[in-house]
């Protein structure tokens, strides 16, 4: 278990924000290891609360293990290991995929039913109402440590042709294609969120992290909807990465993804 | 300007927590104009808090113009005007696109300075020790709501050939290209994080909220860094688009990003 999931935050909004603000700078690689943090007197002036309120959030951060007090030599950054195991989106499978080698993403399946279909799905998928759907939860794991949330939702007559055991071990799309279904095109959508307590709790993070937010529409060739996707993703444990080439003369200059089908997309 | 520009936020942790997620779920759209939140009870059970805590954050929701309370027929959902102004990355330029029509998006220059790499651009650039950079900071405003708060690295030495109003009205791609630069290729990688005071404040929004993050590297033919920017996005103003074409037959088949060149990328 990490240290961030017995940790105690600290009481009081601003000084949560502190918190929260400093912790995110750490994990985005911000702030680096061995970095020296501005003063206490500093942090306050820029968060513009007092220095009590600065010495709660970093007592929190220090608890937390993202920081090291250091009598004389200030207050340092303390690298988190869990960024070593940092994952990517391969575009190729529109899979995770670990960037350092030798590791393999898991999937947990968390819930698994049927049902009618959220109208946030139907309007994206072009659903006539009513349309029952299977409604799939996983959390996806790097080693040990939960990186996504994803539910995924799936017409109830496509989803029929493969089991909940399939769901956790194969990925959705070849589910799919095995199933007949004739998959044309995806689009993908990506934002920011808070993580909610479910979520949260789910992936071993506090209510109120930012979180990586990916939905994805998939359609077969009668543009038909096969899949809709919601993704979380823990920004200390995933990136998307998009490696682009600038091609073309003149005005015609414009850039393209590069998108190297030998190495995976990453 | 808006009215969470002027609002007053729930006071306490727990409240703030109740506060954000539910605001996060509107702005992103899982919840939808007209729909019917659960009920105090359901929400103080989902976040286990209070339902007086629960009250003090829908009080704020309510006050900030997200919900609207109706005797009997419980608290709905309003959407928010600033969604319909959205705007998306056109992949062609890297520019933001408005996604509706007739509207441009404008730039405000922040800061300008020139001064030593910050380490994470000296390492993500490949840069030598103690080059000098020139430092820009923008936000990009659709219509007069600001939606991104851009900074850009460059080195003095290419950023010598253009001026502060250059850069406050033209795309830096094209002032790199006419200063001579020969772009090769770049390298996004999104992820999330959370405002801090300074950037809620050129984005308008409240410290905590959920941003997307955004780094990209642009490099030249030799390889050399010429552009490190970090951009970080209001997920109710701003989405990556990414959409995808499934191509290839049997166990070669995969997704490559649909880059259409004539409608621009979106």
């Amino acid at each position: 278990m990490r240290a961030e999931s017995v940790q105690i935050l600290p009481k009081g909004t601003k000084a949560l924000r502190v918190y929260l603000s400093v912790r995110d700078q750490i994990t985005v690689g911000d702030l680096r290891d061995g970095e020296t943090l501005p003063s206490e007197q500093k942090l306050a002036e820029a968060f513009g609360v007092s220095r009590v309120t600065v010495r709660r959030g970093l007592d929190a951060l220090a608890q937390g293990g993202f920081i090291e007090r250091r009598a004389g030599s200030g207050t340092k950054v303390r690298a988190r290991p869990a960024v070593a195991q940092r994952a990517a989106m391969n575009f190729n499978t529109l899979m995770p995929q670990l960037v350092e080698m030798g590791q393999k993403t898991t999937a947990r399946l968390l819930s698994f039913t049927y049902g009618g279909a959220p109208d946030f799905v139907s309007l994206a998928m072009g659903f006539k109402r009513d349309i029952e759907v299977q409604i799939a939860t996983r959390v996806r794991l790097a080693g040990n440590v939960p990186f996504s949330h994803l539910t995924t939702y799936v017409p109830a007559q496509i989803a029929q042709n493969y089991s909940e055991n399939d769901l956790a071990t194969t990925p959705l799309f070849q589910l799919l294609e095995r199933s007949g279904v004739q998959i044309k095109e995806a689009h993908q959508s990506v934002s920011a969120t808070l993580a909610g307590p479910e979520v949260a709790k789910a992936l071993d993070v506090e209510v109120g992290s930012a979180l990586l937010s990916l939905r994805r529409v998939v359609r077969d060739v009668h543009g038909d909807g096969v899949e809709y996707l919601a993704g979380l993703y823990r920004p200390d444990m995933f990136r998307l990465e998009m490696p682009l080439m600038r091609v073309g003369q003149g005005s015609a200059r414009h850039w393209e993804p590069a998108i190297g089908k030998d190495e995976g997309g990453i």
